[in-house]
């Protein structure tokens, strides 16, 4: 009657959150597997009290499965998903690989879950800063329209894995405990694991997460604006970004501003927000009520606050957006993805392959 | 032949770095007086390897001095610096108590020189966000002109004074050594000391510095958007800000978005920054250079880099600016302001007191 769920990268930062959410789940799961790498491969992860043996990531693996959720990273995707589709599963993918393929619906459950209807067997699941703003944004954009929006991130280090987490703590511990400079800490993988150069995160700012494009964005800026514009279906929507890394372990925060189509009354906003789905209003600058990243961790909510008009612009809006980026932004909207795909009957084997077999 | 400086406030931590300002200074400075509160008169701090001894700021400690540099609060400056001038010292506020005041010129040096020709006895520092804002917008708007602003702040703790340093280390140290959840750690100051309720800053980001004002911004917000207008002699410039506090010591760093009345071709706006005095361009996004808080740490100067178009908008520009907040930002500037008066000659008793003593 149930299914047979892969987790695919089960020994990662989003992996083992995403563990906890099919633990949670409502999602009826007969079978679990752990798939990671070669190098995991035979160490055991429990599920819900019982050990489950780490199979190694293979092309033959995916016989069976009717769900797999992937987080192990986009080469890991891009090879092995298809594979997995090709065997008759659905693949949740929370890598970008897949994310701007015209096949692939890119879904927020509460934002669009209509485009899962029409899924080839893969479903990506947008970028972690995307997500919260969709969540935070969507509510405005029904009532009012969205004209434009300009993002500032303060994005947490567990985005970029658990290497990132423990590298940033080890910092830290270099500059309290042993006095060095927050200049000379080691550092390995910040900004970007995949660029050439690596900069400390310890009391500092970092105004670059992933690589850079030819336009002079990083490409976790144009994920932001190309995801966003593919999530609500509309691409005259205006999005720049500025993604920043700062010295947080989890929960991204980020500073919104947006032009609504039609001018929207600020307690109007408040409410739609407010009984949106999955967001919640965190607004009572009275007894200083905003959201926080520290609060936020644990949660699958978005919260949302300091909601204001701007100063000059009577369409112009400022809040200030905070939600767990391994969670929301992560592990519980791929869970979310698959509970959904269940509740719509769209947990099936997919009849053409619409991916290259690498 | 030289002047009596006086720092008043010199053990805070603004105060200690106006003392370092002034041991570097080329101001010709043939005495130095330490004014403080009562609980720290009678101790020493050194100036150019001698000691001084601190003496308490009282109304009647200003005879002699010729410049009297004030960091110790708004409520300090508005009670004992009319008290200094009427005894014919020019003032040089680092609060923002004075920073409105018709008869106060507001000054960054590189910026708006020609206000303090007309100065009455006090000019003002502004806030160190809107000053390292201002050095870099300031190259821009006048070549192209400047229509809005909206900035979004990561600043450092240090702005909020040593308790506030302190505070964030023990925090982090109760993180980091005693494996507290960064939620229930002790927090008596941030995000700001004269709030009701405090929240931690370890591994977390505050949307709010300063407390409330009636608009729902914060009266740091609110500095960024009258002091530009002011510094910048332009009531017509919008500006709007969200100011945040982050888990970093010192050195504010800020996403800026503008708008120019003329369209501005990046590559002229960077010369134009990099050839501004105070301002150093750091973008080569290539070679993954770019500003750093930790790496402004004890410069003067303000860097800008990350220049670009925005994606939509022909004549918005996004840039990210980062300065040395206890310097640039508030010791440095106060002391540049006092060399620009002794240049222009501005040194000297005011003839009509304009501002009242309490």
């Amino acid at each position: 009657m149930g299914y047979t769920v892969a987790v695919v990268g089960a020994t990662g930062a989003v992996g083992t959150q995403m563990i906890k959410m099919l633990e949670e789940s409502s999602l009826p799961i007969d079978n679990i597997r752990y798939l990671a790498s070669a190098r995991s491969a035979g160490k055991t992860l429990q599920f819900k009290g019982r050990d489950v043996v780490i199979e190694e990531t293979k092309e033959t693996a995916f016989a069976g499965v009717d769900i797999a959720l992937f987080s192990a990273g986009g080469s890991t995707s891009a090879k092995y998903a298809p594979y997995a589709v090709k065997a008759g599963a659905v693949v949740v993918d929370n890598t970008s690989y897949f994310r701007q393929h015209p096949d692939v619906p890119l879904a927020v459950p509460e934002v669009n879950p209509h485009a899962l209807d029409k899924h080839n067997g893969i479903i990506a699941c947008p970028n972690c800063s995307t997500i919260q703003m969709m969540v935070a944004l969507e509510p405005v954009r029904q009532k009012w329209g969205l004209e434009r929006i300009i993002v500032s991130t303060y994005q947490a280090v567990s985005g970029a894995g658990m290497g990132a987490i423990l590298e940033t703590q080890a910092q830290m511990r270099s500059v309290l405990n042993d006095g060095l400079d927050p200049k000379d800490v080691e550092a390995n993988i910040l900004p970007s694991g995949g660029d050439k150069k690596h900069y400390p995160i310890a009391f500092n700012a970092l105004a670059q997460i992933d690589v850079f494009t030819d336009n002079d964005y990083t490409y976790e800026e144009m994920k932001m604006t190309k995801e966003t514009k593919k999530i609500m279906e509309d691409d005259s929507i205006a999005v720049s970004a500025t993604c920043v890394r700062i010295p947080v372990l989890s929960a991204h925060s980020e500073s919104v501003y947006i032009e609504t189509k039609e001018i929207a009354p600020i307690d109007e906003v408040k409410a739609a927000i407010a009984a949106f789905p999955g967001a919640v209003l965190e607004d009572d600058v009275a007894h200083q009520i905003y959201p926080q990243a520290i609060n936020a961790v644990g949660s699958r909510d978005t919260f949302v606050g300091r909601i204001r008009k701007d100063l000059d612009k009577e369409n112009g809006i400022h809040m200030w957006v905070v939600s767990d980026n391994l969670l929301k932004g992560a592990a519980w909207n791929s869970v979310q993805i698959a509970e959904t795909l269940h509740e719509r009957g769209l947990v099936r084997p997919t009849a053409e392959l619409k991916f290259e077999l690498k």
